[in-house]
């Protein structure tokens, strides 16, 4: 007789894997875990015998289960906020009025380098405890509101600590290419050279799983990214950049050619850069959020991704200045409703292909041997996930195999 | 000595009357409730004495108090939902597909019109939970998916039995107009004739607080709409309309001629309409999550509502085709990012103006002798309510007075 920790019986189950089904589902199935991982997955009829009196049963009654949402891009770290910018700005105040004021980048920086260690904490907990409310249950968080070793390292170390004291994963991204901190006006070589000696010193604080760059006009070039992903290289740590958001500078393909994890924003995106990032397995992380908060309108190149099938995932880009919306249901909505993704699409989005955008192959999708982590919703179908929004249908959460309270 | 029943000391209040500040705020003030009204707003200093011992005194420590927001435009008594169709959409399904497949209205008038009364409760109950805990106080609920007497006599029954029976107060409002049913297909002055019979019978049973029309090329005619609203007038029942919505009709000025409340949608309204809005105080509902869903570009002419001084209210329009989404925060921020409302004016999109939609002149402001409906928010200014979205600042929620556990 087969042990399992606990089953879940009576699911409908979209395990989001290439199983030849939409979604990759399973009608009336079952799911039974063990030591944390999938131990079975499949139709009822051939779970294999188990001790019935032992092992926890849930009966999901119809409902539906899926993998835990992975929100793959997020600065979820940061202090202070910009509604006063927010406000200015819909009062009629120029961009100058709101630099005179102090806004922009710089007041988060400002804010995030003058919080302590524990207020951080506090403030990125609330935000990933709303995420999880709503079945995220892996998130990215970027450091690059410090701009400066101490603050970069404060940063990381607030996602080390959620990582270690939330049930929610926590992967580290060291974004020290983020925008220009003040020590460096004017001198973005120097400032990509420190970023350069900060990296080595992070990593063997053991605080960066991966190296972002902001690779934009009003960021840093493709060259000095390049410098930036070189130093990345160097120390084995995977790559990925900001690129394509405002204008075309070949930062996805030169993300594509250190082989890196992802492109992300990608609105500019040209067809070179679209097969660059196909041949080498990069994936496109769509932000419908920032997309909406900026009030762009040219769309990423949906239907070049889907001919060269690059994988597409959708993530919050949680962040005071463009995308202040702690909400990955509403980025699943959006992806559908702004960019025209299928369900099926979006709901990959934040899945298994953002567990490949981070890199992670032991999750995104419900399989014999995958991370113990999902949901289970009641909804009749998973398109509803995408298409309404604001009633909580998760009803259960499951991390690392254990119920998690995730109303918290 | 004054009697209170309960008092908040050291709280910023946003009393959103017009003491000549932004959202008529008062810095480190006081506020005390006396039977379910407010008895006393203003500085600390002005508090008169009252029983330190006996009187429960809440210290806000530097939190903001606002109105209880009111949703002043649903349809959130409906049964099944329309991912089926929003998924073939976005699959590539033609509207002639969908319309094959039994979607549209079509599909929403035959749930309704299925689903027990029992079930239609709980799922509304939990829409309207959902709209508690963000501090919605009060709500409009329309019918319209019934289109017969039995089915909107049960809707309005729905609606009635959640003002009863949930914290939140429920306006009822009749949309028997909302659509052609298939009893009257081709037949649209026969239906009209029979939404005419409908109404007294249903005013009869205390359901209807005001009436509604789909005044629109693919809803009713003007002069359908003013026979509905010649009925209102007999029974002295206030008017609406959804107007102006995808082409001008007239539906606003229609609203205005009636002496009617509001006239919601509007985009393609013209200077015409908007004066004659103005002259008749008729509140102009906003509502920008339809705009979104529908992917409309045409704005509503808020410059025009400015400067004649229209009353602009903010709704979520909350309904199974054209916005499933059950949040007026999101609104708030939807009301800013998308008609670039300044957040005073969304935020009095969803007290005063809201209240005035309705006909409530006893909320939507905190002031002596309106009701105690108000919530506790830990933010830093008003304005971050509309800037951010998805952490949940709302820390306590009072209605009539007294504490409600908002999160259920
Ligand atoms: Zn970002
Ligand atoms: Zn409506």
């Amino acid at each position: 007789m087969q042990q399992f920790d606990a089953i879940w019986i009576n699911a409908n189950i979209a395990t989001m894997t290439d199983n030849g089904t939409a979604y990759g589902s399973i009608e009336n199935g079952a799911l039974a875990v063990k030591d944390g991982v999938i131990a079975f997955v499949g139709s009822k009829a051939d779970l294999p015998p188990f001790d019935a009196l032992a092992t926890p049963l849930y009966d999901a009654a119809g409902q539906w289960l899926l993998p835990g949402f992975i929100d793959c891009h997020t600065h979820l770290v940061y202090a202070g906020n910009r509604s006063n910018e927010f406000e200015m700005r819909l009062n009629g105040a120029s961009y100058q009025d709101i630099a005179a004021a102090g806004g922009g980048i710089k007041a988060t920086v400002a804010a995030t380098r003058a919080a302590s260690h524990a207020d951080l904490f506090v403030l990125a907990k609330d935000r990933l405890n709303t995420l999880l409310a709503q079945g995220v249950t892996t998130v990215e968080i970027k450091s690059g509101y410090g701009l400066d070793l101490a603050s970069e390292q404060k940063i990381l170390e607030v996602a080390a600590e959620l990582d270690k004291h939330h049930p929610a994963t926590v992967q580290k991204t060291f974004l020290g290419a983020h925008a220009l901190p003040p020590e460096y006006a004017n001198d973005a070589d120097g400032y990509i050279a420190a970023v350069c000696q900060m990296l080595p010193q992070l990593h063997a604080l053991k605080l960066v799983d991966a190296v972002d760059v902001f690779c934009e006009s009003i960021g840093f070039s493709p060259e000095q990214s390049r410098q930036v992903f070189s130093a990345a290289r160097a120390l084995g740590l995977p790559v990925k950049a900001h690129a394509e958001q405002l204008s075309n500078l070949g930062g996805s393909a030169l993300v594509a050619e250190f082989g890196g994890l992802s492109a992300d924003h990608i609105e500019f995106l040209d067809e070179a850069g679209v097969a660059a990032m196909a041949k080498a397995g990069t994936v496109a992380v769509l932000l419908p959020g920032a997309f909406y908060f900026l009030r762009e309108t040219r769309l990423p190149p949906i239907t070049l991704l889907r001919q060269y099938q690059v994988p597409m995932a959708v993530a919050t880009d949680l962040n005071p200045g463009t995308s202040p919306l702690c909400s990955l249901p509403l980025m699943l909505n959006m992806a559908c409703t702004l960019f025209r993704l299928t369900p099926e699409e979006a709901l990959l989005g934040v899945t298994r292909h953002a567990a490949k955008a981070l890199g992670l192959t032991d999750r995104g999708t419900l399989a014999v041997g995958q991370r113990a982590d999902f949901a289970c919703y009641a909804i009749s179908r998973p398109a509803e996930l995408c298409y309404q929004f604001g009633v909580n249908s998760l009803k259960q959460l499951i991390i690392n195999g254990k119920e998690i309270n995730h109303r918290r």
